[in-house]
């Protein structure tokens, strides 16, 4: 473990997720300060050797690295406040996730203030911290991210530096959450579409692994042809994409359960149809969601 | 190929999927009849030995199995209603996606008309079609099931006999279309929204392919969730799935982009923070997906 010196790190946000991230540099033998809004979260990590720190203030001043990770960057701006002073000269890595525009704005603050800081995007679940599996995005400038990777290594995993644009791992980040969060709204959904006839969530569980495992090509191909701008339906198209989302839509009416994001889903593709695109590929909605609708 | 005797197969329908069931009957060696509304799709398929039928009832007399794949049970409708006798003494399986109830429907239609009566459900793209990759569902009686299975092995990959009652295999394939369908929108919608960022489609798909793969674990631990109706929120909870969908929708909106879909799915959240289930885990929205919203 702590055979060599290790980076005196502090971690703010002792969520779930903050946990994890105090626990992995706590376990990689970094002397590590921690400090959360409800301090009781602290006393796993202080019985396993974290220093708790009683004020922001003093947290930010135990360590040249500081992690905020935390519910949203409103939350970042409470936390940190009273501590710009204090952040003078040392580097603020926020993993907490938000938009491209707040991460720009929060360098900008730093910037001003005169620390160094590197936005973050923690791309898997809580239990990966410190394991291979992790992923991390971060981006900002290249020295910060080099000075600090050796501590950061610490989370586990990949870590991906994605350019000096501070707001570029949220850009990433907001596009990737919202891969995830629809993904998982419709899986949820489809549990309960499945209760409604009788069907146990582990027994659908099961074939949606199957349907988990045609994704990866199917994603390659649309990327493909969004970046190209040709959409060839010839496989499959926009018209039979759409009457299999009102099958699903009917049989959840049928039974009682809320249709609405699949019914938004089916909408767009309705304009489609309704534009003449109805033969393409389903990748084509990409130029339409790019547009608000009317 | 054809060293035994191999059923004779028509299929009706030559969409995308309707081909891909007709190269594979051919391929495996059956002496296979087709027929489409539109005639010039059989062209390929005749150009590999398939026979092209003039009329429906035509096609129907020439095979013991009658295979049908179309756009929809309206669809199917319109093309069996002059059939229903030529129907008799022989076994239906219909492919064509649709609702548990349309199954059961015609299900009872079979029974009064006299003929055997499968329905399928196909949850893999059409190239895996006669591929060991292929996923079909099927549903309805046991016998028939069993009578037809060496023929229908020849479109590939795993059959599932999911139960007699015929509605079961489109029950599974409402759910996990679901998914896909939600899923697949989330995907397009996050190209839109990386592309209003300059971030290339195939550089998004490289770091989607990893939120795929999370997926399956997270699934399976919602379904238990589900099943057991206990949701424990200490990994991650409502209140931060809420927050990250909030920044993807701001984040959209910022850029033009339509932002319906997910804004949807964060309403059904919203529901559950007000009902005071902020701190449970995201499985929980199940309940709520299950009742109408008011
Ligand atoms: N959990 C995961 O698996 C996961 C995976 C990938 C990314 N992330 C991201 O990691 C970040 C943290 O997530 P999380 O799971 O740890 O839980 P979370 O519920 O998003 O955040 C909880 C943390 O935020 C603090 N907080 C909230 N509002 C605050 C305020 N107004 N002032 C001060 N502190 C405030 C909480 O303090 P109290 O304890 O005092 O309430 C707690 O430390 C989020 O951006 C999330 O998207 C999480
Ligand atoms: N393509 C895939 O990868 C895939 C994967 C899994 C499941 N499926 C399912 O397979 C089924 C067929 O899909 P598909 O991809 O082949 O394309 P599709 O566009 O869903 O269906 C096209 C077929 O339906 C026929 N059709 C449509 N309306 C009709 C009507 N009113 N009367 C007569 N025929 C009509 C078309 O005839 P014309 O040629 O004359 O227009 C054509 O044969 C669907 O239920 C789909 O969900 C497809």
């Amino acid at each position: 473990m702590a055979n060599e010196t290790r980076t005196s790190v502090t971690v703010l946000g002792l969520g779930p997720m903050g946990q994890a991230l105090a626990g992995a540099f706590l376990k990689a033998g970094h002397p590590t300060t921690v400090w959360n809004r409800t301090p009781a979260k602290a006393d796993a990590l202080v019985a396993q050797g974290a220093a708790l720190a009683n004020t922001v203030v003093e947290a930010v001043a135990a360590s040249p690295l500081v992690i905020i990770c935390v519910l949203d960057y409103n939350a970042v701006n409470a936390i940190l406040a009273p501590a710009g002073d204090t952040l003078k000269g040392r580097t603020l890595v926020n993993l907490t996730a938000d938009t491209p525009e707040r991460a720009r704005e929060m360098a900008a603050w730093a910037a001003a203030q005169g620390f160094d800081y590197l936005d973050g995007a923690i791309m898997t679940p809580m239990p990966t911290i410190g394991h291979p599996t992790a992923v991390i995005l971060y981006s900002g400038p290249e020295a910060v991210y080099e000075a600090n990777r050796p501590a950061l290594a610490s989370l586990g995993g990949t870590a991906s530096h994605l350019g000096t644009d501070p707001g570029r791992a949220a850009a990433y980040d907001v596009a990737l959450l919202d891969i995830f969060w629809t993904s998982m709204s419709g899986y949820i959904h489809a549990l309960a579409l499945a209760r409604a006839e009788n069907i146990a969530a582990k027994d659908l569980a099961v074939y949606a692994q199957g349907i988990v495992h045609i994704m990866p090509n199917i994603m390659t191909e649309f990327a493909r042809q969004v970046d190209d701008g040709h959409y060839p339906g010839e496989k499959s198209n926009i018209v039979s994409a759409a009457a299999g989302m009102e099958h699903i839509i009917h049989a959840a009416k049928a039974r009682g359960i809320d249709a609405s994001v699949l019914s938004a889903a089916h909408a767009v593709a309705r304009r489609a149809i309704d534009a003449g695109q109805g033969a393409d590929a389903f990748s084509r909605l990409a130029e339409l969601y790019g547009k608000p609708s009317a």
